[in-house]
Order: structure tokens, then sequence, then C-alpha cells
């Protein structure tokens, strides 16, 4: 109830801040008899990590994942699957910047109307640190999801937009850059925009774009949980997210029916795909596919005027190493988002019919 | 699970198909004590209900709704609200065209392939007509919200788009016209726009853009169930819709984080609202609003080619009395959508610190 | 949450007061494919149902059930099914005896405190009429799992035991006496003793004994969701049940290890039946059989001193048709409680293993 | 789902075997503003722990909890509190006598049909050592109660039965021996026998009685959740426990409803409680009290026969160190159990009305 759960029958429950001792979750329901690559797990958090590339923060976090429970002789056992990953980074600091000043579009300031208090060492909870165990759980739906594709890359930095049908582009070049856009053209454009903003200790926003591939007719529940409203929730819950479209998305507004419609192929597949894999809010055995609208990050290592718990004005300056744009160590969480709601559906289809 | 609840402490559980004997829910976890108008109720079912203009379906359905218990001498009791709306409207029709062959971008095929068959009279469970009971519950919510004020209206339809900010608009305005939107002038456009394409048998997609007025702090957790993450689940699980923003939205990726950022006034507000009125997924006391976008109607009154379930081509004709254009009739749905999820959380968060 | 759903994949939400307009509720999850007997859903209602015999309320209600949703061509869809079943008898009457003063071991003072304020035309949501949603769900919940035989009877009327062993009695004479126990000898003796309780406007507890047959192995979870858990939960859910058992029950404190153990056969079937067909939490093939407690009825048909709002002595009459030993008319209830747990862990148990 | 979750409002999410790494768990929804004693957190699980007397068994496990999250300045902040409790005694044993065939009246046999295959090291998920987790919830629950007394004892072993009420018991006697019975004299007596069975290298059962003073009227919902309801389920999760009765349980069969009812005094207190202080599945404001029936424990130190995996029958012997009466450390458990139902409930309540 308290939000720190998602999916039902595939659930993970994450706790952890970000400067806590450790950081973690339980991953409930996962079934049986699952052969796991633990180093895929660790994979996938190295593509999440600080200090992977140039553009991105320097912060140095080994992000080593420890497995408690779940997992014998190489397989999943059915029962709960709890792990950690230690905070290694823990020192004291000087905090006194944001422990009585509220920093603008921060969640500082609705932590302390609304628990009283707020653990003010970084950002706590609302902090993307949180996302690691959401990668450890992905990583491990993944596995349990087997053919079923996720892919997400980098498709916009500020307003350089990737202009290509997700069909035309190469997605084994999406890890051979930085940003993880699959254009390399494109993706050097980026990464330069992004180093020349991160001189200026500024942020940028972008977009990251997913498609889910192989996926089988009939998950999705026709009315609150529709597939595509899960999904929506899941990459909403992403920190800095602000929208989320898919098939069509907004472009679709602008469509006639007539137009708009996909239509039949002898076999059941869709000769165009403007739905986006997805009917009713059941998947359709198309692709799936979705964008996701990622703001500024709000740490800005600039002076700034903002005020303090008395509701005084005080002038103060962004330091720490952040990211200049969030996009390129979002793809991997994206994907484990993707996947935690691929992995829940597909358990709850197999109670649909006798 | 199977999805047809929607909210944790004040949680909607809705049934019925378009052509059964009745559809209704039942509402759990309402607070006792609530002095309720029945006629609001109504009335919230009259905006939504089929005929009200020349630019909506001509189908002819009362909607009246029957309360069947939690409510006592005027006031809610604290326990659950039964109710039912009966379909009166029940004649046995000709299905054949749609019995055998599925219709392009609607939910037929995936219904027949997930369950194995299907309730073939119109879209079952999948039809629209579901969504007059979440008007129920939330005509409810609403008056349990009291002073909080949420205001729905079209701002879009196909290319028609209202460039104003929602701060220059009458609101006033949006129930004096059959399109619901607030700008007359605009309004007049998108009617006649509306026309015409419901003239060439075909549809047309929009976007509604919804307001949250009045909102305490404090509301949503910080996670995984982010105030804004379940208002979008909760605007994608209304038919038609491909994409929900909040705030700044797809814009917002353009955007630096210096410029961004929203900087606080002496008593906590902010001089802008870029973040859309919630931080690190909690509601921060300025105004929430999101665009929705939906798509064009998938039923146009035209031939068209398809399949049956054998595989084979079939030509066919759409028939019977739709919406040209979602949008009018889906602003009473967005609101109570948005009323279910403030519900929610207003609950939630008298239990978030002693 | 407000505690009116029960089950999680196969759940049941239920909705109505005594004397509303009607009691009703939602099955959700129901898979598609049932092909559902409707008149052994309103079997097991009459089973139910006031005035059926000389020992029971003589209220008449004719509890029939309406089914809004959810079937079609005689099978479920995998949508929910909604239901109704209509308060015939809502005669406006004299209510001032319970209106303002607490009748003893009843749920009137707890209401009041706990909301504010009470439905007070008889026991409105703490009445057993309630338990008339559960029995229609309950039916539905049998027929889906088939070869599993539930099989409820009175084993127990004040002192009046049946000291037998469920194995050595005749299933088929339950329905063949008004008190529903399996031996008809015991049967009177027992329908004689109410019938002698009645006459002094009394009544008098008893206990209902439960036996499930053909259980496949594999039901149940192992922690907090064992099988004898939720087993245990619905059925002190059932109004003025007391105490739950199973297996070996309070008996098993007597006994060592060494003589409790079920030894196995080596077709992994057990000697004995200790354990009541069921280990750590999961079924294991064998019967499952358990005891329920049920106190005598609070309303006695006797003068009695008690408390009014203001907490000023009242003296008062209980009036009314009651029944003076609820376990005849609760048999039903304790089978339609058995089915839903059943059917729920029948669902999950498909997404143990890969 | 799957079961390893406990609670609504205040939820334990637990993991962790027997054998594995740690153990440990998540509570989400704790609420912000609780000044915590860590080190009542470990004297109750000191209470729990293996070693701590002649009766119980000698393993030695030190289960030092740690805590990752949640807590900060002494105070819980809202967020989830994550902890672990690492198994220090995984040297690798000898466990053939396990690995192949299925002890009786333990879970193997029915793990190995669930979920295909099992962690055969010891119970896994089945073992009792997965109930330190519930300790330290229940541990943090208690502080959150404040005022709520929760007391839990041994009241009987086998035969001897300490026949007192609870009111004329001293409970600062419990924790004066090492079988928690507040008789002194009768704590002896259980302790002379519980000897005398492990001498036999046999088991025996027992009853623990729980107390709960100072409760609040208007915990527990009207129906399905009721607040002995819930208990019952809390109670009948925890290893070996075959049966669970509250107030008059299964004496109240015996009785009239007019001996049995409860009269009331002015104030809304009751004269008598067989009630068990809760109506109608709502809390009374008076002591709640119930027993809990524990089976002896399954594993005897003698030799028996049994099946393996092929269904062959082998001879073996058990072995290791185990409890012969598993009631003294099952206090603490008791008491953590109960504990997590009332915060659960506490929380709820405060949603109850506007």
């Amino acid at each position: 109830m308290a939000g720190n759960s998602f999916g039902h029958l595939f659930r993970l429950t994450s706790f952890g801040e970000s400067h806590g001792r450790a950081l973690g979750g339980v991953i409930d329901g996962c079934p049986a008899g699952i052969v796991l690559d633990l180093e895929k797990i660790q994979l996938e958090l190295n593509r999440r990590k600080p200090g992977q590339s140039a553009i991105v923060t320097q912060r140095k976090e080994p992000d080593t994942v420890e497995i408690y429970s779940g997992i014998f002789e190489g397989k999943t056992t059915g029962t709960p699957i709890g792990f950690a990953i230690h905070n290694t980074n823990q020192k004291s600091k000087d905090y006194s910047h944001i422990k009585d000043s509220y920093r603008p579009s921060h969640a500082d300031y609705v932590y302390d109307k609304k628990y009283g208090f707020r653990d003010y060492r970084g950002g706590g909870r609302s902090s993307a640190r949180e996302t690691a165990s959401r990668v450890v759980a992905g990583a491990i739906a993944k596995q349990f999801l087997g053919n079923i594709k996720i892919t997400a890359f980098v498709s916009q930095v500020g307003e350089m937009k990737l202009d290509k049908d997700y069909a035309d582009l190469d997605f084994s070049k999406i890890e051979a850059n930085p940003v993880r856009c699959p254009d390399m053209e494109m993706a050097k454009k980026m990464e330069d925009y992004i180093k020349s903003i991160k001189k200026e200790g500024d942020t940028i926003g972008g977009v990251i774009t997913c498609v889910i591939q192989n996926v089988p007719i009939g998950l999705g529940e026709p009315v609150f949980d529709k597939l595509h409203a899960e999904l929506g929730k899941a990459m909403l819950s992403i920190n800095a997210v602000k929208g989320f479209e898919y098939g069509s998305g907004f472009d679709g507004v602008l469509m006639k029916g007539s137009e708009h419609n996909d239509k039949f192929n002898a076999d059941g597949t869709t000769k165009t795909n403007r739905s986006g894999g997805i009917q009713g809010g059941i998947s359709n055995g198309m692709d799936i596919y979705f964008n996701i609208a990622f703001k500024p990050v709000a740490t800005v290592l600039q002076s700034y005027e903002t005020i303090n718990k008395e509701g005084e004005k005080v002038t103060t300056h962004g330091k720490g190493r952040h990211d200049p744009c969030v996009v390129p160590r979002a793809v991997p969480i994206v994907e484990a988002m993707a996947a935690l709601v691929l992995a829940d559906f597909t358990l709850l289809s197999k109670t649909n019919k006798i």
C-alpha cells in the first residue's frame, strides 16, 4: 500500500535509501525451476552503474548484488528471492546545503510535509539509486521471460531526435556507444551535446523508446489492468519521467479511424501496427513499442535561490556528481520495469481459462 | 488480479458487458459519514450518456443508476456501496457481421485467443459502456474529496488544438457546448469538424486536458505508486487512450534543468509549475495538470476487409451508432478516474505518520 | 482493504445490508469456459434460506439470485460475474428497540463507535444475511473445482456430539434431516433439543465439521498463506464462529511426535491422517478435515437489561424470527467458503513452477 | 500472492531459508516518526533464539538483526524497513538422510510435488527459522502500538493444563522460567515433563494463550477481515499450529445464548467477556484473548520407516538438535503476529470515517 511493491503475482518489494547501509528487495512469486545466470544480473546492474562513461555521474558505487535466498543449485526454488546491494560510499559528508533548505524541483519539501521530517543525506528514498533494486528484479524477470525480447534505447536528447522507425535501426549498436542510441552518428551528436550541457553545469531531458518482441497473444487484462496501463504506470514510476505514449501515441490523435485501424493478415497479424501490439489492453502478438519522456535532472551545478525550512530565502549552489542527462543510464531501468510487467501478466495469463 | 478492481483503500470493483443484463460495481472503503447527493451521481452519468448531442453516438441508454447498499439516511455508512445500471436496450440483434469475423483494431481477436471464446454481442467487457460504472464511483469520490476541484476538458480534436494555458480559460464554458472545450470559438470549429468526419462515416482522435486544484500536500507514494504513475495508469485504462503526460510532459524533454526547475516562493508554492503539482511522486500543493491522447474510434461506418475465425478474408461494413470522436463523452470519465486516484491517496495519506 | 473482498485470484467482493434494497457481489478472476449450471447456484442458496424447516428462523426471504454479467451461452467468459439478491421483505418496521439501545453481544455498539453511526434496521452489514453472497460465489467455485468434493455437516449441538470418525458416516443422509447431521438417530435428538431450546426463547451453539476430498497435491503457500491458515480465516469470518481446528486439532496437543506423525505408504499417501491433508501449509492429497465452533445466537426472545446511547440502563425484549441454533443453515456457508479458498489456490498453483 | 507478505497497510514481506545465506524481510507502511528502540528488537529475537535453555533446541544461531533502511536519527522515516539476519551456521553437512527420502509429517514431499524440486538442506522455507523475520517485524509493530499490551504464555503442555483464568495469573513470571508459563509451580512440572520427553527422543504438543489489553474500540472489519479472522490466520500461519479459538471458543458451543451474552455496563464495557473483546469482527475495548494449539514437533530422534523419491521403503533415524516442545520458543512469535495484525488494523481504522 505504501507503494514499495510492484506487481501482483511476480512481485518486487524494494527497500533502501541512497545513503543508508544497503538497498535491496524481495522478489515473491518467481516460479520454481528457472535456471538463473547470476552474471547476467550483475551485467544489467553494470549498465545502470554510475561512472561508466564520461557523460554520466562520476560517483563510484560498485553496486554488487548479494542474493540471500530463493535459489538452490542454480535454479529458482519458488520461494522469495531476497537480495541486497550494500552502499560502500556512506562517508559522512557535509549536507548543510540540503539539510535545512529545499532544492527546487526535488522531493525535499514534500517529504518534510508528508512525513514530518526526512533523511536529508541525499535524496533518500526518492533518489534514483533506488532503481538498482528494480534492475536486479528485472534481470531475473528477463530470464523467466525467455524468448520475449525487450530492447530500450535513447531516441531523443533535447532537440536531437532520432526520426527513424525502430525497424530500421540496428539494435546491436545500442551498447556500442555511451548514449545508448542505436544510430552511431546520432549517438555521437547526442554525446557531444550532453558534454557541452555538462560543461555549463546544466542538464537536459530526453526520450527512451522501448520495443518488446515475441510477445505471446493474451497478456493484459481488459479493464483497469490493461497491459499498456501497467506499462505506463511502470514507466511513470521511474524518476524524472513526465510522459508515456504507446503505438501511435500523441500522433494518433491526428488520424482518422479509417487510416489508424490495423488491417488483418490471414494469420491474425496486422499489416500496420499503430495499435502498438495491444488491443483492448491485451497483447495481440505484434511488437509492443512505446516512448517515455524524461525531464532534465533537477540538480544543476549552478547557484540558485531557494527557501529554507523557515521560509526564508537562501542562495546555494548545487554540488556533487550528478548526471547531466538521465536517459543513457535509464535504459536498463526501462527494460527492467517492462520485464516486471510482462512477467506478472505471463503468470496471470495461466489462470484465464480452464 | 483479473483487473476489474481499481484503487486500494477506496476501491471500485466493476462488472458488466455492453449487452448483458446490467453493469455496475461495488465501492469498498468509502468512509462513513459523507453526505451524498444522489442527483449529482446521476448528473455525472448524464454527461457520459449516449445521445446527448449531435456529435456523439445516437444510441438510447437511459443509464439510470440504482444504489443497493452502503447509504443510510443520506450518508455513507462505511460499508460497501453496491450499484447497478440495467441495460434496457438488449434486443436481440443481428451480430453476424462481428460474431465470426474480427473487426480491425478491436479486441475481438485477442478475446478469442485469451479466453477461448467471447461474448460477441458488441464489445462485451471491452466496450466503453463499462466506463459508466467508473463515472458512478467517481461521482461519489468527488463528493468525498470536497474542496479538491477536478476539471477536464477537450483541448484538441484532430489537428485543432487549443493553444492556451489553462489559467487563461473559462472553465464555466466547458458544459456550454457539446464538445466540452472551454473556448467557445474553438469549440464551434471542433464541433463542425466532428460533424464533417461523421458524415464521412469516419472517426477522429483528440486530447483531453485535466486540471486538479486545491490538492493538499503529501498525496502519493515515493516509489512505485507515485501520484502521477497512478494517474497515468488510471487514464491509460480508459478505452482508446494512447498517451499520458503531466506537467511539462514531452515538451519538458527539450528543456535544460536550469529553466525547467520550479523556484520556490517563501510560502512553499513555486513561481512556475513545470512539475505539474507533483515532486518525487508526491503532491506539492500546486495545480496538477495532464494531457491524455485518444486515438480515433475503431468502428468506422465504411466497408473494410478483414478475416474470420478461419483466417479467411471477408468484406464487411461497419454499422451501428458510434461516436465519431470519443473525447466529448470521455471528459466525465477522465474526471471520475482522477477522483478515484485522489480519494485512494487521500485515505492512504492518513497513515503516513504517527 | 475494508474487508469486503475474499480471495486473490478467484475473488468475491460482496455488498449489501440485511434491510437494504439488495445484496450481492462480484466474482472476479473466475476462468473462462466453465459450463455453469445456474440451478445449482439457486439450490445452494435454498440450503441457506430461512424458513426451510421448523428449527430455523421463520422469516420469508425468497433469496432469488439474478446474475448480471460474466456468463454467455451457458459458460463463464472470464469477465467478472456480477449478481444481486433483492430484499423483498423491506417493510418499514418498528426498530425502536434497537435504534437507540445496544443489544448485548451484537455489533451495534462497535458500529456506532467505529463509523459514527449505523444502519439500525436489523444487523445491517453484520447480519448473517450477508452470507447469501458467499453461497452464490461458493456455488460457482464448486463448479470450477470439478472433482474436488466438499462436504460439511453438523457434528455437535450443545452437548450432543457425534463421536464418529467421518469415514464411518453416510454423507447422503446430511440433507435427509433438518439439522444436517449425517447420523439420523443423532440428528433426531439434536432436532428435538433445538426445538426445546426454541421453546425457551433461547439459543444454543454447535460445531460443523467439513471434509474435502480429492484434493490435488500442492495447494497452499508455505509461509503466511498456508492452506489451513486461509481456511481458518475463511471459517472465522462466518458470523458466530469462535474456533477452528484441523487435522488432530486441539487433541493433537496431547500427543507425542512419534504417535502423531503420519507414516508414508509407497504411493505417497499416508497410513494415518492426523495432519488433516496439509503439510507445511500445502495439501498432500489426503482428505482435508476441520471443525468449526459456533457460539449460540445472541438474539434471545427474552427480556434483558442493556444500555442506550446515553449509557442509561434500559430493559428490552428480543423479538423477531431468529435461528435458535445457527449450524443447520451454516452448513452451505462453510462449504461455500471452503470452495472459495480452494478455487483461489487452484488458480495460484498454476503459477508455481515453469 | 505467493504468500510471503503479511498485512495490508503495515506489511511484512519475508524471505530466507533455514540454510541459505540470510533471512530477513521488508516492512512497508510503517508510519514515520516512531522512536524505535533497536535493542528491544534484538531482545525479542533472543526470546525466540535456539539454545536459550535446556528444554529447547541446542543449535547455535546468534540471530543478530541488521537493519538496512527506513530509520534515521532513531526514528522511522515512513520508508520501507529492510533487514537481514545472516545465517552463520551454514557449514556443509550430511543431508543424505533427508535429500532423497521424505520425513513423515514434514513438508519435504509436498515441496517436491509442488515446485518440482526442493532445497533439501533442512526445512528450507518451511523451517520455523523463517519466523525470526516475523519477530523482528512484530517488535517494531509493538513499538508502534504503544499502549496496547500483548502477552502470550504457555498454558498447556501435553496433558498438563493451566486451568486458571488469565486474570488470576502473574504475567511477570512468564519470563522467569524456561517454559514461559506464568504459574511457577505448573511451569516446573511442564519443564520436567518436557525433559523426560526429550530423553525419549520424542516431542510433545502444547497450547499458547495470548491476551491483548488496552485495545481501542473499532479495530477490525465487519465481513471477511474480521479482527479474529485475521488473528486466526496469523496464528494458523505459524509452524505446527493446528487450532485457534478466541473468547469462549469451543466451550462456547455448549452454552445457551442467554448465558453466553455479555451484558453491558453503563460505560460500554461488559460484565463478562465471553466474546473475547470482539463483536461482529470489531474490537469492543475489552481484553482480547485466544488459545492456539500446537502439535508435537515432527522430528523425533528415533528410528522410523519412510519412503524415498522412488517410493521405496527406507529406514532412517532422526538427527540434529530439535525442540522437544515448540511452545516455549513460540511465545514471542505469537506476540509478534498479534502485533502485526493490530498494527495493520490500527492504520486501517484511520480511514473508517470522515
